[in-house]
């Protein structure tokens, strides 16, 4: 079986890139932290395979957040502290995964990769 | 004591928003798989600190990540796969952390944010 990970950013807010890298890898570890042993070593041992996808606001955020939850994909949110570029509490970004290919794309296949 | 980790990435090399984050997360995860149990729960204890610097072409990278390895950090250098926008094994960026911020800035310390 193939797994992946998907990073989700979104496309209504400003970021440098600095930042958007940033919020990035906190999802992408959120999530990593919360997946079970046994997938997290095969994804790496399959070259730890990425995908970057974009949804257009905080709604549609959400969605696809409360959705991973529902499905049981290991998932992470990230809220930045706002200390520079954002307001506190923004939410910028979403890690789900690693989780079976098939699996993750019944809830992310529709979008557009960033 | 403070942690945070080091991602840095080339400026030289043209990359798309999804390439660059997909990238960088390879080098975040990478660098905390090397990292001790004891530095990593501190860091994520504390929110875990990333900064986002950059390097103007492959010789610096590979300076930085010589010098990150001989220093004793946990450090790991992505190399594309070269499926789609690069050349296969092109080397794109490092992590380097977690580790203490101010042992991170005897290496890091000169180079700029992104």
């Amino acid at each position: 079986m193939e797994y992946k990970q998907a990073v989700v950013l979104r496309t209504d807010i400003e970021m440098s890139r600095g930042k958007d890298v940033a919020q990035a890898c906190h999802a992408s570890l959120g999530a990593y932290r919360r997946a079970e042993e046994s997938m997290v070593e095969e994804w790496i041992s399959q070259g730890q395979k990425k995908v970057v996808l974009e949804v257009e606001g905080l709604e549609k955020l959400m969605d696809l957040y409360k959705r991973a939850q529902r499905e049981g994909f290991p998932s992470f949110i990230v809220k930045d502290a706002g200390e520079t570029e954002l307001e506190p509490g923004t939410k910028t970004c979403i890690g789900i995964g690693p989780a079976p290919d098939s699996n993750l794309d019944k809830i992310t296949g529709e979008l557009s990769p960033v």
